[in-house]
């Protein structure tokens, strides 16, 4: 294992994002937490993200401002209504009113950037294909086609140094197989963050997609969820 | 010509991406144009990139902030001076300290997330492979795999609608031959904005490697710069 080798983790705050730091830990990364602050109208994740990258021992935690509201077209960044108390069929049938647009090739473009600053070679994001919740850049085609781009956008690709890699170790795993994974390496997942429409104390709402799968997966995997919900 | 389609231009507010603006015109889009506020220490191309959005008749100027100088690694975002007085062969040499790190990988995935927002099918980028500067993301392989990545990015992709297309009408052209062509389409260049190094009053410094490809561009097309240089 290479101990200076570094690599920059998309950090949410959210159970993924965390559960995947701890592998990038795991394996002996230096690593390099990354948020955003995007007019999410739930900022208490940014909160989630700062507790997690000090827990993990992060190098450094960069937190870049990013005002996708302006373009709109998210019930995250938008005054749209989060869709509640949503059944799993109806979670898979569509892809949701919380999706941002482009989100995760724009948080991969700006790692990206960042890592080739760094010089590191890895990029993680805690993407999942099985509990994706239907949105299209989660996919490992999605993946597998940013990770040809990237090695063609940069001066490390041209230069035909280290190819960046787009790392996704929670890809094909369920959402209850996360949690377990990231209990046996360690995380305390009542640092984590996950709900859509938190009330005005941060209390999780117990009832928006987010909150479902998470709770199913806490369920699934036979383990008491830290946190608090208002249902 | 389907003149309800709309197409998302990155607008610089230089001679490239102006072109590709009347470029889009010409093909009966209703355009869009999308810059960005991201720590260049050169505000004046944001001025020009107004002037030339309002001059076209675009719909919609977007303009999103994004805090590029975090990421760091560019003399256009740092405090590093820019290289002055290069010849062709120095600039082809290698990759120059102003290449901003996943500069279009960025601005090409927040192009994206707004297409899809408007149902745009077309992003129109001003690159250019010949006097491209050294830089990496202006070749035809990355923006082929940029196009591909984006149609497994986004709703569009996945529901089978309208494939997003990366339209790159100045590609393989020189700098003269846009210039030309640009003066053929109605192109008043003395709107746009070139130089990464303008004095205080914001006359185009001559000597970067922007003014020297502008300024031989122009003396090759034997049409007379309208800017004025410092030398």
């Amino acid at each position: 294992m290479d101990t200076n080798r570094k690599a920059v983790i998309l950090l949410s705050g959210g159970v993924d994002s965390t559960t995947a730091m701890a592998f990038a830990k795991q394996e002996g990364y230096e690593i390099y937490g990354l948020s955003f602050r995007y007019g999410q109208l739930h900022t208490l994740e940014l909160e989630a993200a700062q507790r997690v990258a000090k827990a993990l021992g992060a190098k450094e935690h960069l937190m870049i401002n990013i005002d996708l509201a302006k373009v709109g077209g998210s019930a995250l960044t938008d005054q749209i209504d989060v869709p509640k108390a949503r059944t799993e069929k109806e979670m898979a049938k569509d892809i949701p009113a919380t999706y941002v647009p482009a989100r995760n090739t724009i948080f991969l473009s700006l790692a990206l950037a960042w890592a080739e600053v760094l010089g590191a070679s890895d990029i993680f994001i805690g993407v999942n294909a099985l509990d994706y919740s239907g949105y299209p850049d989660c996919r490992p085609e999605y993946i597998e086609a940013f990770e040809r781009m990237a090695n063609l956008a940069t001066k490390t690709g041209v230069e035909g140094r280290t190819q960046i890699k787009i790392r996704t170790p929670l890809i094909h795993m369920t959402k209850s197989e996360i949690i377990q994974k990231g209990i046996e390496l360690g995380v305390d997942y009542s640092m984590t963050h996950s709900c859509y429409d938190p009330s005005s104390d941060g209390t999780a709402c117990g009832q928006c997609d987010s909150c479902l799968l998470r709770k199913k997966g806490f369920r699934e995997a036979g383990i008491k969820d830290p946190i608090d919900y208002e249902r």
